[in-house]
């Protein structure tokens, strides 16, 4: 079957079938529901090359993938990249990535729009005043945000989860079960999301006449390794902190083998919350002892930025931006307890 | 500084120019040096739009995202991603990523074909008598298939590991230690690459009169809940394994876990040895009983992929198909011990 007979079959056009498959805003209900009832029926599948020259667009969502430092992966960005498949397929879009060094991503950027390979790009790891915003809201194409940045106005879309909120309430928990020695181990500290939870964490300590201490304090990319170099300095100061909060269950993994090594008690002789995006590897319920955590998933993320964006490529009206903060759950488990006297 | 200026400044033409950056072999390699200093010391890079019309090439390669039947990511991928990322970097090369159902991704092949959009693609999951090293081998662009094909003449360009060696070698080693009892945990039965890994235990028991127990085999996708879930089932088993071998160490982290919940003492009531793809996440030595490995980088197989790749792309003349078998290392530590009597 194809588009032609499938047209001759349904007395529909092959433009209308065509968007209808695609999910344009012009088709109406009951028209869209036959075809795809129509397409199901006879196995019909659109030839992609003729997609794109019936409607002019190549199909295709632009994102850059960041480089470590070592070149090793990051299972952040797989898992997000993961929920954003999970939208493409249904649509029948296709990925252009770019890996790129953080100092290239503007120029990055620039050829995927100029490129014509993509109808919509989505930009992350956001910074303060992010210089990639104000150019994507000059230039043509589609985009939307993963995050937000501070210092910016709020007139693009985004989806951002509240960190500042998430990382306040673990840190008020925490400090209601007694504690006055705080760590952070946070990722890299010119983006925003490490920005704001260290803003929350701040923020809890301070309405109890508190300081985060900078020495207790790092900034790094959220690896295994990181959590782990991270702790072991910390936990070798005079005044060693009885409560930690790491920003990825990655950076915990380390910390608690750091823990383990000096011999602590993870919820007895010290206490930790992590961020838990979900990635399936590290459930914060599989540690010995299992973590208490700030919870939001990034898969479900990178399927609603994927969603939003084929919405945004496919309709033809531009909209206003459409903007949403995901709340964050604070699941409480056996890596929390009463700071130890 | 632009092209025409370098041009200018260096008295060769813009295509010379161009062909040398990108590594082309007509230039000669004093031209190529000359032109590759005077971009560093200009900070010259290269338009990529006009890079393209010069030569008529996408700049990009082609693979297929295999999506698992929850949609989580896939450690695994993401770390080939990764090598695959460090050479495309070095040669300005991105990527065109197609998500794909396993049953989709011969025609999302033809479509990567067809689209024009990639210079050339990789083929990986490989299966028994692949269908798509015979589809690949019919159309005109560049490949190269990340393992091998079971039933399929070797005229393809490849680079696999050992896998029936390393799995032989480890199954040889735990029967040296007195062994006779094993299990294995394998990645889905379709796969090649697994298909060897069994023939080889198998090998390896055949030559001690052993057989390999169908009810302590497992073929799964290589998560950490599929080992988990394997292992409890084998566990609870009357005449349990003594030795376990693990097509992953994602799977081996599930499989301690269960080991753990019934009290038995790795390497002492229960031997294991997992294949170790180098995962940043998942290091063996970090478990909290170092784990006995068969060793192979899967960054490093994806960067040699996307180095040999892009060697073919910019190579004018179609060369003999080049194939490589990377040795497994076994490196033993602490999971392994003699088998209890």
């Amino acid at each position: 079957m194809n588009l032609k007979e499938l047209s001759q079959m349904l007395g529909l056009s092959q433009t209308t079938i065509s968007r209808a498959l695609n999910g344009y805003p012009e088709v109406n209900k009951e028209t869209r529901e036959r075809v795809l009832q129509a397409a199901r029926e006879t196995g019909y599948r659109p030839n992609r090359a003729a997609q794109r020259l019936a409607t002019g667009k190549a199909g295709s969502i632009g994102l850059i993938m960041p480089i470590s430092p070592d070149h090793s992966s990051d299972m952040h960005f797989a898992e997000f990249q993961s929920g954003l498949a999970e939208a493409s397929i249904v649509h029948d879009f296709h990925f252009v990535i770019m890996p790129s060094r953080a100092e290239d991503e503007e120029q990055a950027i620039r050829w995927l729009v100029a490129s014509g390979s993509v109808d919509g790009y989505y930009l992350a790891y956001v910074r303060d005043r992010d210089p990639r915003i104000t150019m994507a809201k000059s230039l043509s194409l589609p985009f939307i945000v993963h995050g937000r940045s501070f210092g910016l106005e709020l007139d693009y879309p985004f989806l951002d989860v509240d960190n500042e909120g998430a990382f306040y309430d673990a840190t008020r928990f925490l400090l209601q079960l007694g504690h006055q020695r705080f760590a952070l181990l946070n990722g890299p500290s010119d983006l925003d999301f490490a920005h704001r939870r260290r803003l929350g964490t701040e923020k809890a300590l301070a309405e109890k006449g508190l300081l985060l201490d900078p020495r207790h304090t790092r900034h790094s990319f959220m690896g295994d390794e990181q959590g782990y170099r991270g702790m072991k300095e910390i936990l070798a100061s005079a005044d060693r902190p009885t409560a930690v909060l790491c920003a990825s269950t990655v950076l915990a993994l380390g910390a608690v083998r750091a823990m383990n090594e000096v011999g602590l008690k993870l919820g007895t002789d010290i206490s930790l919350i992590a961020h838990d995006d979900e990635l399936p590897l590290l459930k914060p319920e599989n540690f010995s002892i299992p973590l208490t955590t700030t919870r939001s998933s990034l898969r479900a993320a990178g399927k609603r930025i994927g969603e939003r964006l084929i919405a945004m490529i496919n309709q033809s009206e531009p909209a206003a931006p459409e903007q949403e903060l995901w709340k964050v759950e604070l699941v409480v488990r056996a890596s929390t307890g009463p700071a130890p006297t």
